[in-house]
């Protein structure tokens, strides 16, 4: 309870559940406005603080890149080369920050729900950009704005979420949001990593998925997160759980594929169908800086 | 003396004996002006260059936060990932950045005094961000600015610098500055840490410390410094030495507790007292920005 | 042929044989020109992604400082902290910071013609930073730039390469280019490392080479690319193959002495000389700040 009253005062993001449906619309539209051409930045100088705990590529850039197109000032604190070697807890790094003028804090770290001791006590907004095997909100919100730029509505849409729903970050919050919009949401991949979701989500295989889906949504295999259960050799996974050239020539005709990457080319999905005419993964990461934009603005626009 | 001399023209800044005590004062009126909302950006495009050869959260942020609210472009240079790797040497690194187009060096160096044969040779302001355990002197600075906006001035204050004197980069420079400013400095500790000190400063118990002080200057234990000799367990130094929770009771109605950062939480200092009424320290961390922004501005106003 | 047009067609610039001669001084005039003052910058915000996959100084800040005075965003990417851990490949990384926005990539690369796979593949101009031992063409750019300067034109000039030819990412296009441009190239240095060079140009021991030369343009050895085989002491290296005390007094009034750098002191060419009259070595840094802002440039200005 305390934690939502401080999210919505502060303005930060760390789960999806912090958003209402009209909130992620309002998101969804901004970050359209930003795609099209819109421009904004904060009345006086701001900085934003990115804090990466964990190795990423995709969205520390696009974090960074949406903050310079919104004029901000950066810093950027990567785990291995400060005071946290000497010991310095997460909140004292971040009440130094804020001190030192850090106006939002974007962070990633490898332990789930990282946040939840410190929003209590924080003022100043966070942004979570990917806790352990928890929540990624704005991977979330940019895969909704790439199914709308699609299709215009979610309603009565198909959606398979497909593969490593258990390590996954937006597996979870994907599947509540585009239930909550109106699609249906099925799940598909190896039965032993569908674990909770096959309470909610109706399980097909992955034949009848690409004849149903308007939307293949493929996970990434996080490998380093599996150790050693549930062994499937690249091959094995991909005939039995990937999207092969096979199956991608059975989806419909205006369906697309959906993937967060960094890809497991010839495993969750094969290798030429990576930037095949309905692959929408780099369009996806495009995307993510509008998403990002429209984040930090809503975090910076009241204060 | 070639030393003095260098440091005179380039106006660099790299221990506190650099400067008289009327600079000192201008320094501290800089950087309050810039507390209050002055700006200052040189004429023309300039390029600081912070090498950092020691993790640091605080200094490097606050450093970089300075030099981009002077308008300054960065170049971040980090001991791990360059040509340094190869053998370069700490001169050959900075002749490199000069000619590259730095017009200021900021430096963090693990060796005591690393910079006494740079000196006579370079023309480019080097500012020390801390040397080994030697000096510090934008901590310095930055500590009587935090005392000067409590107190107005240090005629007569009653300091005491509690704990590890032996390893800190601020403690004698602070001690010396102080005293020539008209406080009384006083020391606390354990005896076998406070070499040196004994014969000029008053060695007080802390519990006596909490009844003089206008100031506790409490000092961080560097556990990365010591090599087992001397051993305390933290409860042990907690209950000895540290100002717990009893202590901060017994102190003076408007006496303040500074510390440089990061925090041993529950060793030097009760955890509860870290953001108490009394704490300044994450004020320090704001008059950093402030006292760095005015180190910068006098090394490159002559430009 | 395929990838010479995609080079045409994207003005990147992976090797100096992309260049014709004309190209080669049109980026030499243009340097000048930015040398002597001029500016530029694009007409929209844009940004470069600077890839390094090896610990550089030099390279590294004088593309940043290049890329700042053109009023580039940096994206700076540190193959250390990326997903690139996660085993992403070096295409899919330069999608993913095409697709975030970059307009411009500048790799760094421990592989020769790491470059072969991408360019048919690529819409984004790619600036070669130096991949293994292959080429670095703003580098041998950098070094032309400052022999014109010195003598106005290399016709009939005498320029003998010195050192580890084998090694060097710069010898095989400079003696090449020197050559097209009326130069007269030789070699000198340890026979064994010589390997394809004696065919086509003279060898001079290195008292013939100060006697002759107008440009003694030295090697630096790439210790961390030798591995054991043909060792020499520093001592002997220094004796029969550097530039010493001894030699540079042989060497004629007007003629200078080049070195990429970092210098081995005492090894190439002796301490004392670092920095001595006819060093060009800090000289040749600031050119390449020039060289690299003529280069991305011709990078961006078609976009």
């Amino acid at each position: 309870m305390l934690m939502s009253i401080d999210i919505t005062q502060n303005k930060g993001l760390v789960t999806m559940s912090d958003l209402t449906t009209a909130e992620v619309q309002a998101l969804l539209n901004e970050a359209q406005a930003f795609a099209d051409g819109k421009t904004w930045a904060p009345s006086q100088p701001m900085f934003a603080a990115n804090l990466f705990f964990e190795p990423s590529t995709r969205t520390r850039f696009s974090f960074e890149v949406a903050e310079k197109r919104l004029g901000l000032e950066l810093l950027q604190f990567d785990g291995e080369t400060s005071s946290v070697k000497k010991g310095e807890s997460l909140y004292d790094t971040i009440k130094t920050l804020e001190s030192i003028g850090a106006d939002v804090v974007v962070i990633r770290h490898p332990e789930d729900e990282y946040y939840l001791d410190l929003l209590p006590k924080l003022n100043i907004p966070i942004i979570n950009a990917g806790d352990g095997c928890g929540q990624h909100p704005t991977q979330s919100l940019l895969d909704l704005l790439t199914i709308q730029q699609e299709f215009g509505e979610f309603e009565q849409l198909n959606v398979v979420i497909c593969g490593d729903l258990r390590h996954s970050r937006v597996a979870r919050s994907n599947a509540e949001i585009l239930t909550k919009l109106g699609a249906n949401v099925s799940i598909s991949g190896p039965r032993s990593w569908m674990n909770g979701f096959e309470q909610k989500y109706t399980y097909v295989s992955m034949d009848e998925a690409v004849k149903k889906a308007d939307v293949m949504m493929m996970l990434r295999i996080q490998h380093e997160r599996h150790d050693g259960e549930d062994y499937f050799s690249k091959e094995d996974y991909h005939e039995q759980y990937g999207l092969t050239i096979n199956r991608e020539r059975m989806m419909r005709k205006h369906s697309i594929i959906l993937h967060p990457a960094p890809v497991n080319r010839g495993v969750e999905i094969a290798d030429e169908l990576v930037e095949c005419e309905r692959s929408r993964i780099f369009k996806q990461m495009k995307n993510g800086v509008f998403i990002r934009m429209a984040v930090l603005k809503r975090a910076l626009a009241h204060i």
